[in-house]
């Protein structure tokens, strides 16, 4: 092989690219407010308004209308204050339920806070969440895309069961923002979390963002309270007294940088019809699937991934016993997929920017890989210099 | 008056100015990191490493010794997740010392832990702490440095009195990291928390940074457990066991851009003599205190800050009865420093950047506004726009 191959990028549900005119914002953001301003930067230059300002426009990606939605920390972080907040809204309930297989960042959260604030867990698969939920469920917590399997459970009818048992919902949207259309208000949906590095292309460690529902902002009591979300931080008082606002999920200072790349992604969103993203999404998972069955089965590849595109996300998994060489091999060719435990071959689909074309491509170079064997020699490979 | 004055920036222990090379190494990162690399540069461009790697590096800077600090989310939430963790280093205690006027992110931390934890709180006046530890003093949490004062408490010795009754320390290193020597392991410093966009210059909402003394490191159990700081985090376990270096001190996926300009603020500290730096800190907060002397409390001033160097930041504060106006005044005349409540002008020093001769022109600068009475005009300005 002479050349690289174009690369075919696969995996903008782990990672996204970067937004056009986010190095030059981050550059602008150095000189003309940063090194311009200094202290002066974070209300002439509304640093101190970003969190709930970007969460309105996270918002309008999931159904959210203005001020129910900010920006803060790491999903991981925004999980634990959402989670130990919806227990409180439910004293006297000690039941979490959540799905067998949530991502393990969700699973340690929920056994951490239930070990620390003395509540119970119930893990289950799938099909068996909304019999599961009982008098005694105070949260049902759960991850609306599998991100291994891609699978996507019922969110309107989940949190209506949760709700009929008087239990609240704590949705994670890690693999779903960005990917498809979301209706947060319309569904009731309590509290919410997201990731905006994966569909949304905000950058490595780009905050994650939380959604609290009008009805429960004023009583929300997050655990790590810390002065910036104080109703009055500048009285330095020792007395914590939350915002009124949704800005009472905030906690420490945020990372302004972090927020100005992530602002540069989402102006690439202002009118992006989700309906039509989730089609597109839809087209090309369902292509994927075809070519699949077609060409990548008989070498030995089983589909795990939901056949009904109503119980999938913008991702494919597909079991295949060497499938650690071969998205060594893949990646070597150009198509970025990832491996994940056990032995699955996981693709991911932007909708705003993957094409039909280059799906049909990266099924050919994967065919075109097994067949040579390449993946053989590339599991082969890792192996020698990990031994 | 017809051009702007020169700024003269007295207030980098609020936020500190990027470090040259910033801008650079930020679209660098975009292009031939995150563009390039895409999900490959968590582990081809070293992301994954960076916590601990500029971890060694602010250790350099706090006397610890590598292995020991690690990079993570805010001031705020590290504080919250070391004082959960400091507590279960001492069942059976239950009491956490800290300093009456402590800045209010800690006391909401310290205060919201000790209600949802089982906890009981005694904040007490500077000169009453070693006699406040007790037997059933779990913690002996403090800020190093003063907000408001700048007053500094005796490590050292707080932290000796502290363990011959058996409590663990926690320092908040907030306002001295880059402004003077620290010895945190010859001190034998249980735990420590710093901010990095002060005097470090890591830029607005920079990354906090975790101290955690080797000897606890393997005990340590911080509450907000994620996948992140699991001791095989591709493993994808469903059960939390965590990392058994500082790495588990992490939670969520940390943002690299805040990272990527620390460390280009940090390459500007390596080899900076501390013991010089806090000479010259003495030396700038000495000579503004002469001129105060002489030339500011005739015109109403007074000193809140220690006389005594050995027990003061880098910081300054004044109060005036007038402060809020003669600080707006004072930014108008190019003279940043910040207001406190109450009624404090407040000036920090950074020694790394700040000379005598800024000095000297500030208090000229302060005096002449105050002889003119731009300080009334100032407050009436704000005072019409806000009403």
């Amino acid at each position: 092989m002479s050349a690289a191959p174009t690369r075919i990028y696969l995996d903008g549900n782990s990672l996204g690219p970067p937004a056009p005119g986010v190095k030059e914002r981050l550059a602008s953001f150095v000189t003309d407010e940063w090194d311009a301003s200094l202290i002066g930067g974070w209300m002439g230059h509304g640093w101190w308004d970003m969190p709930t300002k970007l969460g309105d426009r996270l918002g309008a990606l999931v159904g959210a209308a203005p001020g129910q939605v900010i920006v803060a920390e790491s999903t991981t972080v925004v999980l634990y204050k959402l989670l130990v907040a919806a227990l409180k809204l439910r004293p006297g309930r000690s039941w979490i339920v959540t799905e067998e297989g949530n991502f393990p960042t969700d699973r340690h959260i929920i056994d951490g806070i239930a070990s620390q604030f003395g509540a119970e867990v119930e893990a289950v698969p799938a099909d068996q969440i909304i019999s599961s939920i009982c008098d005694g469920t105070a949260v049902v917590c759960l991850t609306h895309i599998n991100y291994r399997s891609g699978f996507r459970l019922d969110m309107a009818a989940i949190t209506a069961a949760a709700h009929a048992k008087g239990a609240v919902v704590l949705w994670d949207l890690s693999h779903s923002t960005g990917a498809m259309d979301l209706y947060l208000d319309r569904d009731q949906v309590d509290l919410a979390v997201g990731c905006t590095y994966k569909f949304v292309n905000g950058g490595p460690g780009a905050p994650a963002f939380a959604y609290v529902a009008e009805r429960h902002i004023s009583t929300l009591a997050q655990p790590i309270t810390g002065w910036i979300g104080h109703v009055d931080p500048f009285s330095m008082s020792e007395v914590f007294e939350p915002d009124p606002t949704i800005r009472r999920m905030l906690s420490g200072t945020p990372s302004v940088l972090g927020m100005v790349a992530l602002e540069a992604a989402l102006d690439t969103w202002d009118g992006v019809d989700l309906v039509a993203l989730r089609a597109r999404s839809v087209e090309l998972t369902e292509r994927f699937i075809a070519l699949a069955d077609e060409r990548l089965v008989p070498l030995g590849f089983e589909l795990v991934s939901p056949r009904n595109p109503d119980d999938r996300g913008s991702q494919v998994a597909l079991r295949h016993e060497h499938a650690y060489g071969i998205i060594q091999a893949a990646i070597a060719a150009g198509v970025v997929g990832d491996y994940r435990e056990p032995q699955l071959c996981r693709f991911g689909f932007a909708p705003k920017y993957n094409t039909i074309a280059e799906v049909d491509e990266a099924v050919d170079r994967i065919v075109s890989l097994v067949e040579r064997g390449d993946h053989l020699l590339a599991a082969y490979a890792v192996k020698k210099k990990v031994t």
